[in-house]
């Protein structure tokens, strides 16, 4: 879109059969091959199994139109997810704080992102998940591998990964109610309410005794 | 599709512009204009508000074959949502116990129901529900007035319709979890062990003092 994109840096001479190599322009084309090959390799390989190297050389440019573009793989995941944020800073900021505050900062977190779209970036990724299986796949490996990997490190040894989902289960019904649904009167209750109300069930699933 | 599917009892002469009524083949098109007209109805005027009457009327047919292919309004209800169980019908086994286990026998007949159909159920009313809003209308009109009405008869004064939604968050993201993202371990814990753990957080969500 910008028209002082930089162009790709190595530019092959002829396409071999098969692959898309060679000069491409700048802009939309590139992100858009990007993307079409983050979705491929994401959901193949998983978020952390995918290679940037590898997309690129699938989208058939330079690895640094990556950078350029979307400022890395954490980018290119969330704008091939069509996610309003960057999810790895949103994990770290919700995992900074007291562990017995986990549950209210998830819910609080959670909302002022997609409170903040209105909830239809939200409604938009719900409709890919539901109707697309390569979309379900990168969202079960990225929330599997990053998310949930990492939430389960800081709960304990007893069923971490049970707890993680446990809790994902709550966030991705409390979306879809507010955002799809749209049921009253949840959908219209502030945000600082639901957070003091679904907090400590979420805390329960990650860090109370369960049977 | 039954071949002793009795003929629409009052055939009228000519059908009038605009409208569809006169004699119809019995079978697959009466049902077929049930639903459609069904659709309709239930998504503009709730689930109570429906009438059967304009909904056959809408149909062409007579109200009778309501009653004769679907059993009456929440068979005709049902088979319009594809679901796999008579919604008021579950609805009464779960109201039908003591009220400190109610958050756990939700759990229990919920996947009951949907586990009896191996999920696939669930993530197509899931898909309905998220790419076509006259589908989230008519589920929204019908928990709404059904479901969380009569839930909330049940829950005490204090703000009976929120805790009755949040109860159905979390139980349409553990449809979601379990079902459409097949998140793991979630997906595949027996579901005695998910009602004992989830049913305890619906509890609190019903019954107990809230924030």
């Amino acid at each position: 879109m910008s028209p002082s994109a930089p162009e790709q840096p190595t530019a092959g001479p002829v396409a071999p059969p098969g692959r898309r190599r060679g000069r491409r322009p700048a802009g939309q084309d590139t992100k858009d091959a990007l993307l079409a090959a983050a979705r491929t390799e994401f959901s193949a390989q998983g978020y952390q199994g995918a290679r940037v190297r590898s997309i690129a050389a699938a989208a058939g440019v330079d690895a640094a139109m990556v950078n350029h573009w979307f400022g890395g793989k954490e980018g290119l995941f969330a704008a091939a997810m069509d996610l309003p944020i960057n999810p790895e800073a949103v994990l770290a900021r919700i995992l900074d704080g007291a562990l017995d505050q986990l549950g209210e900062r998830i819910v609080r977190t959670f909302l002022s992102v997609w409170d903040g779209t209105g909830g239809g970036a939200f409604a938009a990724l719900l409709r890919s998940v539901a109707s697309h299986e390569q979309a379900a796949t990168m969202i079960r490996e990225f929330v599997t591998e990053v998310v949930f990997g990492r939430l389960a490190d800081v709960v304990g040894p007893d069923r971490p990964q049970l707890r993680a989902t446990l809790c994902g289960s709550q966030m991705v019904g409390l979306g879809m109610a507010r955002y799809v649904i749209k049921l009253e009167p949840l959908a219209s209750t502030d945000a600082a309410t639901l957070a003091a109300i679904i907090g400590p069930n979420l805390q329960r699933y990650l860090t109370e005794p369960l049977p």
